[in-house]
């Protein structure tokens, strides 16, 4: 095994596809797993009984190890854990919560736990709980984000330095230069989400997809900081939020405007200005819409192309 | 000469140490540039007749190439241009302003101009108005900062992609690690602040350099977006201006809170309670207070490091 994030899921390559909302289903997960990496189901957009079908229909494509991730303020999480541990997922990446509520109960069951955190307080929380890995995710990345605004670049180096687990690195990671900058960090693996959500074998809708591919540098913001933070392609939904932030809006008001659904009314069906848009700062690096086996095949030929090309200072 | 960075300015590492107000005058650059790399005496502080003296004292100690920091805001601008010209700086590195206004004057007189940028937008313009290098800065970079709040590990390798003149990474490079990421997203130089503002030679104040030894990750954040936005550690005025931004107070009232000379007050005075301390997002990776020559020593030692100990994925 390459290294310790290798040996700890018995993968060949330390390359995980994120669990994203309306995005990484079985098809996509399947992918990565057979490739060599892990590939991920994620559950937040789930209800129990589609898990457990996603887990089945993965299962009957690869034998390959693969996780499921669990943002931890899920409804119905008992019963969604039941379905985990049901149907014997090895590895589980839980998020947005409290490291210690799960990791007991699935660690019991031979289950592999995974934490993604924000800071460095949390990350040295997480090992004291008995965590196996810890995935640091930057300010940069898509979606829900912590309140801190640490960059992977500042966060990577100084969650490797507080804990002696392995460390994964999340957030601006879209192709193997990124990729050789988090290993050269510290990290011993690395979770890639936006670059994975914009494949075909993601669940998002195309005009989603081609959205992101539009998008250039400057086409994301980390907005609803009072209420949950999280990171969106500029929009009429972003512009309406950003609007009410500028005049002081309560966070109940913000919650209202936000209201239900919008995440799968954006990523899922599609509605470009309405909808949430979530998606990473590396979304200007994103211009294609390749098969996830080719965004695979690519990230291992850059990295390498990355790492030969690093010049010797003597 | 190792890469295009190091010809174009006649140095033998492409590791800059950055213009900071307050902290970089003729101690600190001579250092840098005689061990190398390149040294640049912040003008941002500086009157004209004070900016001469700090480069005839460098001159004296060091024949190795430097370079002089202006923001293009500056007020008397003429009159520290005239300097620059008078005292043959071969190099000089604009910011905060139109890379337009003062490029063609400067090559005129033979000397290299590099800008700085926060998006791809601005690299592409700075190419196209005849700028000889960038230096791309991410949002995890001290002091004045831009509204896109695009971190280094998306920053870089955008525009890269974007220019074709050599590109030098700024915001989040403390140490060796962050300089072999660097490299890997593409740069072929580093430029680096927060780590010289706190060595022996930097004129900062002894307690503001105390300070950033005790930050941790989450000790900055970016404020003032309303205004001009500047990443400060969090301390007794940081709170009153956000507590102000937190109840939407306008632009005036902010700009009536900051006053002047808070960024004086708190890097060169040491008021640690009211004055502005600018340091970079990387502070909580700053324990000590060495000499330049040790930083810049550990740099070289740490790149080696982390890049030998890069996996090759096969």
């Amino acid at each position: 095994m390459l290294n310790r994030v290798c040996s700890l899921f018995g993968i060949r390559y330390p390359i995980i596809q994120a669990g994203m909302v309306w995005c990484s289903g079985w098809k996509l997960a399947s992918v990565v797993s057979e490739k060599g990496g892990l590939g991920i189901i994620g559950a937040g957009s789930m209800y129990p009984e589609v898990l457990r079908e996603h887990i089945l229909k993965l299962k009957k494509v690869t034998a390959n190890p693969f996780a499921v991730n669990v943002p931890l303020l899920y409804p119905d999480i008992d019963l969604l854990m039941k379905v985990i541990a049901d149907e014997k997922v090895p590895v589980v990446f839980t998020s947005a919560g409290n490291p210690a509520a799960w990791t007991g109960w699935l660690k019991e069951r031979g289950i592999t736990v995974v934490h993604v955190v924000p800071n460095v307080k949390l990350a040295v929380k997480c090992e004291q709980r008995g965590v196996d890995a810890i995935v640091c995710e930057g300010f940069e990345a898509g979606g829900h984000n912590g309140k801190d605004e640490i960059t992977s670049m500042c966060l990577i180096p100084q969650v490797r330095d507080a804990v002696q687990i392995p460390v994964i690195a999340a957030g601006g990671i879209a192709d193997g230069r990124a990729m050789a900058a988090a290993f050269s960090l510290g990290a011993e693996g690395v979770q890639i989400g936006s670059r994975f959500a914009v494949t075909l074998e993601s669940s998002a809708h195309p005009h989603f997809k081609q959205k992101v591919c539009e998008s250039d540098d400057a086409a994301t913001m980390l907005v609803m900081k009072s209420v949950v933070p999280v990171r969106l392609i500029k929009n009429t939904f972003f512009e309406t939020i950003t609007n009410a932030e500028q005049r002081c809006a309560s966070p109940e008001e913000l919650k209202s405007i936000l209201g239900k659904r919008r995440a799968k009314a954006g990523i899922f069906e599609g509605d470009l200005t309405e909808g949430e848009l979530e998606i990473g700062q590396v979304a200007g690096l994103i211009n294609d819409i390749p098969s996830a086996a080719e965004v695979f095949d690519r990230l291992l030929a850059e990295y390498k192309s990355a790492v030969s090309a690093l010049p010797e200072l003597t």
